[in-house]
């Protein structure tokens, strides 16, 4: 078998996703890890290098899988690796994709490499089934849940809050919303409608707890527009019961066809670990990556510009025989 | 706006929703349905010509819609119009698929054309989420859950049945089955465990209507494996109360990644009109057909090979911006 060589950039959560991904994926061969931090403080199942000494790794390395954040590693990162590797990323300011795509296009083009940005679940998966689903039922409304799952922007929203110590926040969906759309309903869903905010907060102490849930509560943009529950707990229990990182949700699209009859398409996802998921989902487009490479093909990628069976390690002959 | 100019073949239940999708579609234009049938006695939006003129549209039309049957149509129909359109079509006899792709891709590469074989939703967007589930959880298992929904070979494995004058089944999901899958439970699940049959039925007057019964309970390969329901009906309930032709479905993988965290990816389908919704597809992979014959692109693909932007009207661009 043709084994893909790959390389890990950051080795944050996302990262050792990858690491883990690629042991369940015996086509993949991972060379090094690089980071940013000082390497002899990590320890992994390879080589961990300084960021710096990846370009030594270009004539052995097939494809580059960037972990960093979308902030500001990957603005950076994204169009640097994509002038000495075929690149994976996870970029996810959906606002800036456009840029992103550009300035990565341009530096994997200039030196004839493949990049697919923006690849995880959302984006990604949840992209594609909301692109799909609109395609196919041209009448009709879309409606994305997320939940339940970690924000992490609101998390860091609420530790910002004078008093707080430490918190973390779960967005909801609101079941009754999700039934009505599933029941063909096609219902006007407000902000409030749809997502509940569930907040577990560990208090300074002697901190004044009501004016601590009244700031949480009333804060714009975060959380005044739903509705939200605060509960304070102790940093043991914060640390016991929510460390894991669960995540996943709902892509609904209710359209209707022909004769006012109602045809309903939902995509979802429950994981018990939104990072080693989206590590799985970059770790099969970095076979893809590779594919597209071999083909000669150069430039900037995304969910919409790859045929899904690129994502497979198998033949599209073994696809039509046992998958179609 | 370029209008992509169709034509459709055959003009049954997916025919005709192959019509009436292209009203919603506004870059789609319906040259003339093609049929075996005297095209005197059929009305329609457009010409209605018989299948056998179809050739002298060979510089009008951009794609053909094959819209038969799989037992005799396809076989025949596939290649010979790959040989003068670029087509799509709904081939769905899972195990004759690698023979069928082997000679429409055949017909389509020698003449320049592009054919779309076995697209809608089984083969179709649920064999897409099948491989696309596999690729990112490599260790899991996938769960095909159908209905609740019509099924023609065992309504007219029902019909067939002594003294049976009409009748009809719907395969139904077992919801508990479906319920575990969901909570991550990896269950065994035998044929009797996944499905349920409900059969109504017409008799004929005077029919020993217990035997009936025992006689299509018993039934192998259709309904011995099954929990299966009888229920005797009125010709007239019959007709008022199921001629409408809902089916659907769930694909459900549940895999685990890295430290043993469950990951569970579902698509689900829940159709009013299930020709309707086949159409529905058939006429989005009808742009791609279009868009990748622009690309010069020949031979048979089918949705492994496809990008799911080509399903889009959008530009590339636009669907980066709004849909990514």
């Amino acid at each position: 078998m043709t084994q893909i060589t790959v390389g890990i950039v950051g080795y944050g959560n996302l990262g050792k996703g990858v690491e883990k991904a690629i042991r369940q994926n015996s086509d993949f061969k991972l060379a090094a890890i690089f980071t940013r931090r000082e390497p002899q403080g990590v320890s992994a199942s390879v080589p961990v290098l300084h960021i710096s000494e990846a370009e030594k790794y270009k004539e052995i390395i097939d494809v580059m899988i960037l972990c960093g954040g979308s902030a500001t590693d990957l603005p950076e990162q994204g169009p640097s690796f994509a002038k000495m590797f075929n690149t994976v990323d996870s970029f996810d300011t959906h606002a800036k994709i456009p840029e992103y795509f550009a300035i990565v296009d341009a530096a994997a083009r200039e030196n004839g490499h493949v990049s697919v940005i923006s690849t995880g679940w959302d984006p990604g998966l949840f992209s594609l089934n909301r692109m799909m689903a609109e395609a196919i039922l041209p009448e009709g409304k879309e409606y994305t849940f997320w939940g339940r799952g970690v924000s992490q922007g609101h998390s860091d929203a609420i530790r910002r809050v004078d008093g707080v110590k430490n918190g973390i926040q779960y967005t909801i969906p609101v079941d009754e919303a999700v039934a009505k759309v599933r029941a063909g309903e096609n219902p006007e869903l407000s902000t409030r409608d749809k997502h509940l905010r569930d907040c577990y907060i560990v208090a300074e102490e002697g901190a004044d707890k009501l004016r601590i849930e009244k700031e949480i509560v009333e804060m714009p943009n975060y959380f005044a527009d739903y509705d939200t529950t605060v509960t304070f707990i102790s940093e043991k229990e914060l640390k016991d019961k929510h460390s894991a990182m669960p995540h996943g949700g709902h892509v609904l699209r209710s359209g209707t066809t022909g004769d006012n009859n109602t045809q309903i398409i939902e995509f979802g996802l429950k994981l018990e670990s939104n990072p080693e998921f989206t590590a799985s989902v970059l770790v099969a487009y970095t076979r893809a990556a590779y594919k597209l490479a071999k083909q000669d093909q150069t430039g900037a990628k995304t969910v919409f510009d790859i045929p899904l069976g690129l994502l497979s390690p198998k033949s599209a002959e073994q696809l039509r025989k046992e998958l179609l």
